[in-house]
């Protein structure tokens, strides 16, 4: 149908190529090359595959030693991991979350399960996520203090909980927003789905907030499966949150006693067991992808009206999703790239349409998002995948 | 502690022995005698373990296949699975769910995540499932028609939807439930989780509502690890059911725009080719399962006070969990007769204390119970894998 082709998609399949070598190359995939079969071979031949097994404590030692939180819970996405931090960090019923347009749609669904309302926040280009500067000011303008809680002003509903979103791997402003969550008295819970391995300050994401959640997705850094883990350094929180999925039953040798509505969130043993064996990997994965990142750099600086995204300052990132970005006056040649270069077998996505913008949140209060629809219509990933490093490619 | 002993326990052992031989024994433990680990190498060799893969696909045609349902769509457990099915049935915000009161907390959880509330209904001593006579006199009593709608007279609220629970895998009286759903316009959806390999006149449970929910948990008669499915003869709700378990995302090549609030619901690949390995067995262990009821029937035929619970009429059951049910002047020894048996290293249990009882549900509408009542102080639970036949024991 379209004749046109466009100079500078051909321009950015090359700087593709020449870090990767010849297609194709997906987006992210992922990579089995440590004790995969070893774990999950002993989890078959002992019978434990589901809920009760040795791989499932593990997995959260693991994972509390890798980002130094003081405790992880281990579930079965990253969405249920969201959704019982924002539980247990107090969201209600007809509470107000600020968290980012430009996000998956996950963080919002999980607002919405707790029968909260999403509020959505524009994003700095800096970091791609919330800016904290704009929120301050637009807390000032829109919110009061009422009892020790912060209420906005235009619709009288409390406004409970600030959840920034690491995107792409890419911490987000940490201190700024931990002080707008302190001066404003908000609890601050991260969505840390994307950032496996990314550090604020030297210090692992998800580890900021009062809680924080992972994904180990498929297309994660790591991977369950499907899989996700809820982090804090609050015992109670933690034994709140194991008890919370695991369908709040009371510990008995066979009595069957919940206390509260719960949830089947557990992560099954056989799919923690991949994460074990996933997460010794983690080191060497973060590694090749910032080696990919180094020869994206190299081939990018060459081609004009386009810049790769590199991690804020303060930052180290987990380089999750590669990112490029079109100057401003180019944003009309992003569909035609998103064609040609996955046409050309180098498979490539734009930014998640902004959430404020889909059906199910077009009546949710939203503040004035100039960065963030400027980012959606510049964004797009670009194959990312840490074995295209490994493998040897180029 | 307690000093003392129970001739009726003493007996039951004694009958769980002569069925499966020496102890130990546990519940129920899944078993992997067939291609689980051919299908997970390949999932692993592939790099499909996650959300995409064919294991998804052959999955839901095998159920699909096996259970005689036009569609199976594969989840993340049958709590999932239920949640989802009462979605689709149009159960909404602060209607009223007519539940047993003997089941699994995970029949009342759905309920509650559609901010539904669970109704509870009473038992019958013969299926050990909802009882078909009492709840119509019971709807005749507290029920009203309006605009083609039951409504609950003493609450106002919709009776929108009726769930039987099929216990322990015994099919509940469904043409005695199918024409009370029918005559009083409230919806059947199933609660199939305990009851893979139940049929009812033939037809496998789970296909008669409008909806039914299985379970694959790792207690189950086959396991995924942790898994569910929905089950329906309707394409259109086959159809709706993917789209809401898979975030309810618009099919795009590149783009991400959802069109409602959908969940994080798919079973990933690698749980789904421990499903087909499984499922394949699946006849195998039924028969097992067949054959291990048939030796405690044997053996506790000998036994006063206590009866083995046999398949209702019209039913042909998986018999997931055995079950033993005291004579009524015996409620007093079931303590002793867990503490006993458990200390015996035969693993027994006991009903699930009635949801009703549940401080989560303590304030919810149920009729009088007394049948529930019953069986809940009368009913153990005995050792059931089919492995204690397939081994060999004895």
């Amino acid at each position: 149908m379209k004749t046109n082709t466009s100079t500078l998609a051909q321009d950015i399949i090359e700087g593709i190529r020449a870090a990767i070598g010849p297609a194709p190359a997906v987006l992210h995939e992922p990579s089995f090359n440590g004790n995969e079969w070893l774990y999950l071979k002993e989890c078959l031949d002992s019978t434990y595959v589901s809920s009760v097994g040795k791989y499932v404590d593990r997995f959260e030692i693991d994972l509390a030693n890798f980002t130094g939180a003081k405790f992880a819970i281990s579930v079965i996405n990253g969405t249920a991991a969201l959704h019982i931090a924002l539980k247990l960090a107090g969201v209600q019923a007809n509470d107000e979350v600020l968290i980012p347009a430009l996000t998956f749609v996950a963080t919002a669904n999980a607002v919405t399960y707790c029968d909260a309302i999403p509020h959505f926040i524009d994003s700095e280009e800096s970091t791609l996520g919330i800016d904290g500067k704009k929120l301050r000011d637009y807390l000032n303008s829109i919110s009061e203090q009422r009892s020790g809680q912060c209420f906005n002003k235009n619709t009288g509903r409390v406004i409970r909980a600030l959840v920034p979103m690491h995107t792409f791997g890419h911490p987000s402003d940490l201190e700024g927003l931990m002080s707008i969550a302190q001066d404003f008295n908000i609890v601050m819970v991260e969505d840390a789905a994307e950032s496996l391995g990314s550090y604020y300050k030297g210090k692992h994401t998800g580890t900021f907030g009062l809680l924080g959640a992972l994904s180990f997705n498929g297309n994660k850094t790591i991977t369950t499966g499907g899989g996700g883990a809820i982090l804090t350094n609050d015992e109670n929180l933690a034994r709140r949150a194991k008890h919370l999925t695991t369908t709040a039953k009371l510990p008995h040798p066979w009595e069957f006693r919940h206390d509260e509505v719960g949830y089947n969130y557990r992560m099954p043993n056989i799919n923690a067991a991949l994460g074990c064996a996933q997460l010794e990997q983690l080191p060497k994965k973060l590694a090749a992808k910032r080696e990919l990142f180094s020869r994206y750099k190299q081939s990018f600086s060459k081609i004009s009206k386009v810049a790769l995204f590199e991690e804020p300052t303060n930052s180290k990132s987990n380089y999750w999703l590669q990112t490029i970005l079109l100057d401003e006056n180019q944003s009309d040649q992003r569909d035609l790239i998103l064609e040609e270069t996955n046409a050309a077998n180098y498979m490539t996505r734009p930014s998640w349409v902004l959430l404020n913008e889909l059906t199910p949140f077009k009546d949710c209060p939203n503040m004035d998002l100039p960065t963030a629809q400027s980012l959606a219509t510049r964004l797009i990933n670009i194959p990312s995948s840490p074995e295209l490093v490994l493998s040897g490619s180029q």
